[in-house]
């Protein structure tokens, strides 16, 4: 997520962001504090990253506090050699550890593993928000039985943020792989989830949202689109967006929609396989720049603006999918994410607890809940 | 598709191709003499761009000759204004055009269009391939009521090749848009024809086809998906390919798999989202040596290193998706295509053609129905 960007972020003055004013990126007030629960033994890494990770916001951060859950002796040394940890760290020892190829309908009903300590503790009220590199299905499945669906939500979803030409330098795309399924309603709820992640974390007020589909053409694309396009277009009003219509995949990184629709298995295609092409530039990049003498030396002379570029699109700086439409904010990080990609999942985590960004979705959704109620409309 | 690649292809000596040894990428020997049924008047950019993409080709290979289909006197005025195709063109005037956004099923009724002269060229046997940068939807429409599909393929597919960290320098990925649906046996035909079109196309002996998917274990993904897995592990004798199970997005442009099978909408919105990806890094980039005097010196320093790298991800050199399944080559040129562009779909369909790549995959899908039915495995 976008954590050092240096974009900023157009707020019209007074603007009402869902029930509070905004703040910054965020709607942060700077200094609030917020413990998050960071589930330790999660990831391709292992727990010394993760450590790293944290350690390195707790440097930037003052303002934040940790739970640790895993395995203790190991995370009490990995902690003991970070300075910036001294004092600002609870840790749980839990000994299960959920694999990353585990399926996810056992590893919930397993009650003493990192990953469900590190959810309870949210749910408790002992942290704010959940970060976790561990098995994207096994914690959203575990988040869905520890935290409760907000009502009205049929099914939860992976919000991720994707670089872009729009003003504010991202776009958010969902469901990115939270359900490998989505008919129209949730394709619905998904757009009014996604607007306003998009309101509160991007500081649009009015978002732009568009269906992904093979066309933008009315008579493109499944049954269940074709559905969507009309319940995404009638709910324009309750959800405060634009609906722009259908989307391709090549406007994922345009500049024609904010909040990019569609269900868990094309959007984690498209999310992976955009930040394929987008690794695979960039190492092709380093070639070419090692190829000859001289373009050694161009590569020395633009050393500057080439860091700003790998910046603007590095993945592990937009790290952290976030679940939406749960009692609790939960932050999905890449699993094969470093010190860096950990540290950005966390600034995310924080800004989103320290934002209040989950009464206010709640909120959102209620509304939408009640006015449906009302009205009969869909 | 790769034009003007400098990637050499390795091929065992004596290796068959299908049913005849391999020369050069696609088999083709020097001189041979190939006749292309040109859609003059599909695309958005209008004849005056087909028209200078096929006068480019010609400028580069005199053994191959066009029929243009569409407004006769305009084409004629084209066509006279380029030196490289005098005396090689013959022009069919037809007055009907398929707009872009015409529904596939009706632009496939009408007799009159410049698309179905195009395509009746290669039914008659007067051409050797079609080349349109028209309507996706109505091309493949149309091809399938002229041409008809071969004898054991249910849904005809669109192959195209990806830029990745292959030893080739390109993947192939299908179905990208020809049906938005595909079950368990379509995805095995498109196993098949795509192993046959890697082998005849990038000169891969037995070519890694994997299956896309939101995780690489086993219990992930739909039902249908699961249903292939199985099928296409069965079929890799049968089918001349290693099959490495599931994929993910981040593998379309790595080294562990030279076929993609997946189904149109997928595969459709993972090629656009790959396509803008790459453009957007390739923007910044430009931006990036703008910034500074210091980056524009260092632009100048590299720009032999850079342009390599232009050639290799610049989308209009992979331009070509190709009609897998069908009694005849058809190759669909972007709507968007510049000469550029049009002059790569028209070098991919030369060839093709040139190769006898439409007999070789007939042969191959033949014998795959017949051991079918001979041993009652699918």
């Amino acid at each position: 997520m976008t954590t050092g960007s240096t974009n900023s972020v157009s707020t019209a003055a007074g603007q009402p962001a869902e029930t509070d004013e905004v703040k910054g990126r965020l709607g942060v007030r700077a200094g609030t504090e917020v413990t998050l629960s960071i589930d330790a033994m999660g990831g391709d890494r292992g727990p010394a990253t993760i450590v790293a990770g944290i350690a390195r916001s707790a440097a930037k951060n003052p303002a934040v506090k940790f739970i640790l859950h895993g395995n203790g002796p190991l995370l009490e040394k990995l902690v003991a050699r970070r300075r910036s940890l001294r004092g600002r760290v609870i840790i749980r020892s839990v000994p299960g550890i959920v694999t990353m190829d585990e399926k996810p309908s056992q590893a919930m009903r397993r009650a003493d593993t990192s990953m469900r300590s590190a959810i309870d503790a949210v749910k408790d009220g002992e942290a704010q928000a959940c970060v976790s590199c561990g098995n994207t299905g096994a914690l959203m499945a575990t988040s869905m039985i520890r935290l409760r669906k907000l009502e009205g939500v049929n099914r939860p979803a992976i919000a991720c943020l994707w670089p872009s030409r729009n003003a504010q330098g991202f776009n958010v795309m969902l469901d990115v792989g939270a359900d490998i399924r989505a008919d129209a309603q949730d394709l619905l709820q998904y757009a009014m989830m996604g607007a306003s992640y998009a309101r509160n974390g991007l500081g649009l007020e009015v978002p732009r949202v568009g269906l992904l589909n093979v066309g933008t053409e009315e008579h493109k694309g499944r049954a269940e689109l074709k559905a969507a396009n009309d319940l995404i277009a009638n709910g324009e009003t309750l959800g405060k967006y634009t609906y722009v219509g259908f989307v391709e995949g090549g406007h994922i990184p345009g500049n024609v929609v904010d909040v990019i629709v569609t269900d868990g298995f094309t959007g984690n295609v498209a999310l992976k396989t955009g930040e394929g092409t987008a690794k695979l530039v960039g190492d092709l990049l380093k070639e070419a720049f090692k190829a000859t003498p001289l373009s050694r030396v161009a590569a020395l002379l633009a050393l500057t603006s080439l860091k700003r570029l790998q910046k603007r699109i590095d993945p592990r700086r937009v790290n952290g999918g976030v679940f939406l439409g749960l009692r609790g904010t939960v932050v999905k990080s890449h699993g094969s994410a470093d010190a860096t990609g950990v540290s950005a999942a966390v600034k995310l985590a924080y800004e989103l607890a320290a934002s209040g960004f989950s009464e206010r979705l709640a909120a959102r959704v209620a509304s939408a809940v009640a006015s449906t109620q009302n009205d009969g409309t869909s």
